[in-house]
């Protein structure tokens, strides 16, 4: 017996992405409380009575956006710095701002970045920051698909204090978060730099103990590498393989700065990576060498990274950026493809946070993360490919309806369980108290 | 006597963009007629009873967008062919579409782009295509101030035939909308690799003649470098030095492939450059080395050339990238930063095209050229920075109403005198034909 239709998604062309690559030109999605239950052309799917429709309006049905590395507090700090050495921006803005922080503030930002991705199409993120209880409930509230995970480092943090806490903090979260259907908790230390090679090993094998992601920053900077180099006597990879930390659940956020042996010490390990194009573009830290990681078949996906170092969580125009970037880095206007980057944003985005059984693309079975693009717009008139539109004409701003695991986030550009105006009056104040130190 | 204030815009941070770069907090700016005829704090400017008046909502009130390098009517080839090697795309894709097009297409797909550039904010763009006077009636039609020229070059042109025609369409162009309020006609030769040296003179001596800027695409490729070289033994802007064609009217555009000698040319004779990092990134052109150019003094503009190669006319998108692939390219966070970025796209696009006395910034005396962006969302909370918010942050559909030469000509997202249904159904119809062909 064919369940009931809570939701139908129809009149659009719909991308799949799944690996077939296939596209429906009038399609429609069906979905069962929060699971996809038909995929096809509307004239099939459509037929199907539902409690709700979604009319795509001839635009196109794709799945949601996965952002693979963010830290949706710093929504707050969006603009409070930029054009400055890297080390007087941490120093003189940032670290102190970060300072002010506290898990209602980190709550509060989190909730303007939720609204912020779900009103530009991002249906799941992966977080990496202080107080990240505070970051999973407040995702959870706004119905968004999260993978978060409290950041580790050897200094003390004005979270949990000593990194023995930090470890006892994580496991709680564990814990707490297990079998949720939205959040799922990764063991985060922040990066080869500040992270003691016996913290890394106690990460790496907490990850392992209970199959999660593990999520680290690396070879994000020149600097990093040369002082990697001299502590270890390695590059950060080879450092994270000499500690046998690399491995399929572990997702390397950058990786600007990769020599060959490291991109083939990522590909044998089967390491996913998240590429930040416009953060690593915004701090100069240069260029990664991602179209070498996708010829060795390293699964990449992309992230915004924080907003004060991009300034803004749309996964559409990183899409554009990406694609663009690397065409002028090498020279060569065929790399980076429109359905690469397509493919980064969604399914292979999905496969580095290990969730592609998930969402990431749409198919019977997984979970209803789905997105609506109004195409009706002179920016977007002609369309001759769909999948060209998406990643260099498209902007957030032309989501028109946003669907998390079968729930209906917002339409029409409206947040339909978000008190918007709260959430912006909140920040503004925050950001006074910020601006005011 | 004070004059009768038309249009009063109120209640924003008024970015003058004037030559003391003033930023008015609670300003508002009154416009009689066409002229802006005061600026300043809100409680005093607005105090004068107004025809009309829009209300900025606490946004952002600023000089409307100057887009100093396009080829309009190509919105009708947006996302027809991407990812391709130039050579294909030109001869496969783009040749072949061109091939069909009329002076009522052109005319439809120029209407499309100022659709588009008026609903992003753009109150001024630099035209150069085929069938300009199709354009030029396009743009007075949907009220956007421009600089229109016919492209000229050695082959015949399927609009005027061959060269000898072509100057006397282009001097009829310049007769006919001599003195109007919003079109200025420029002369317009393609490039030196496809212009002969006794074209490139006569097309600068009727410039010259007529007070009018002359438009070239500049130094784009390698291959044109190259091919320039060994034509003529010269650099492409070595060879327009020595025929004499430098000069203050020259607005070269692209300029991605300069040396230190090219770069000392430009500067001494004071030659504007139009800088278009979406389309040579696209094309894999290169980076234009733009900084370089800023350190000479080179004034310098913005452009998102055709949206064949960027594929959108959005010049908030433009700046984001301008200000982020020079910090990569450069390894340097602190080039290009956002007062610099803002200052191309708005007051030093305008001095590109010789029209800095009429538009680019907000000043008393000058055309009322105003764009409001509206900040009461949450990808612009909060807000520390406007200008840094309107490079990094801001998008096209931001903008909450577009004024040119004191008429609005959007308000509220909604386009007040075009009929956006049938200018996008027309080039939709023509992409038909383009498909099918």
């Amino acid at each position: 017996m064919t369940p009931q239709t809570d939701l139908l998604i129809t009149n659009g062309i719909v991308m799949t992405m799944d690996p077939d690559d296939r596209v429906i030109q009038h399609g429609a999605v069906a979905v069962s409380a929060d699971t996809i239950t038909a995929v096809g052309p509307a004239t099939e799917v459509a037929r199907r009575p539902a409690r709700t429709t979604i009319d795509a309006a001839g635009g196109i049905i794709m799945p949601g956006l996965v952002n693979t590395h963010t830290h949706a507090a710093m929504s707050l700090f969006r603009g409070l710095a930029d054009d400055l050495p890297l080390m007087d921006w941490l120093n003189d803005h940032i670290f102190p701002a970060e300072a002010l922080l506290d898990k209602h503030k980190v709550h509060a930002g989190t909730l303007l970045a939720c609204a912020e991705m779900i009103l530009s199409g991002t249906t799941c993120f992966c977080d990496m920051y202080l107080f990240e209880e505070a970051v999973a409930r407040a995702a959870r509230a706004a119905g968004l698909r999260a993978v978060v995970g409290e950041v580790l480092y050897d200094f003390p943090s004005p979270n949990y204090g000593t990194i023995e806490k930090g470890f006892d903090y994580t496991r709680r979260l564990i814990d707490a978060w297990h079998g949720d259907p939205l959040i799922t908790i990764a063991v985060e230390p922040h990066s080869p730099y500040l992270c003691a090679p016996e913290l890394l090993t106690e990460a790496a094998d907490i990850a392992r103990e209970h199959g999660l992601p593990l999520v680290i920053h690396l070879s994000e900077t020149r600097r990093e590498v040369a002082d990697i180099r001299k502590r270890y006597g390695a590059t950060p990879v080879g450092h994270l393989a000499n500690l046998g930390v690399l491995g399929d659940n572990l997702l390397a956020c950058h990786c600007v700065v990769l020599d060959d042996t490291d991109m083939d010490l990522l590909g044998q390990h089967d390491v996913r990576v998240s590429h930040n194009p416009e953060s690593n573009m915004k701090l100069a830290s240069g260029v990664s060498p991602v179209a070498d990681l996708l010829e060795r078949g390293v699964c990449t996906g992309l992230g915004t990274d924080g907003c004060s170092s991009n300034n803004n969580l749309d996964l559409f125009t990183e899409m554009d950026m990406a694609a663009k970037l690397h065409k002028a880095s090498r020279l060569d206007p065929t790399v980076m493809n429109a359905a690469t980057v397509l493919r980064m944003a969604t399914i292979d985005g999905a496969r580095a946070l290990g969730l592609d059984g998930i969402t990431g693309s749409i198919e019977t079975g997984k979970k209803a993360d789905i997105i609506v693009v109004d195409t009706r717009k002179p920016h977007l008139t002609p369309m001759y490919h769909p999948a060209s539109h998406l990643v260099y004409s498209v902007g957030g701003s032309d989501v028109s309806a946003t669907v998390v695991n079968g729930r209906v986030l917002m339409k029409d550009r409206r947040l339909m369980h978000m008190d918007l105006e709260k959430i912006m009056a909140d920040a503004s104040r925050i950001a006074e108290t910020i601006r005011s130190r």
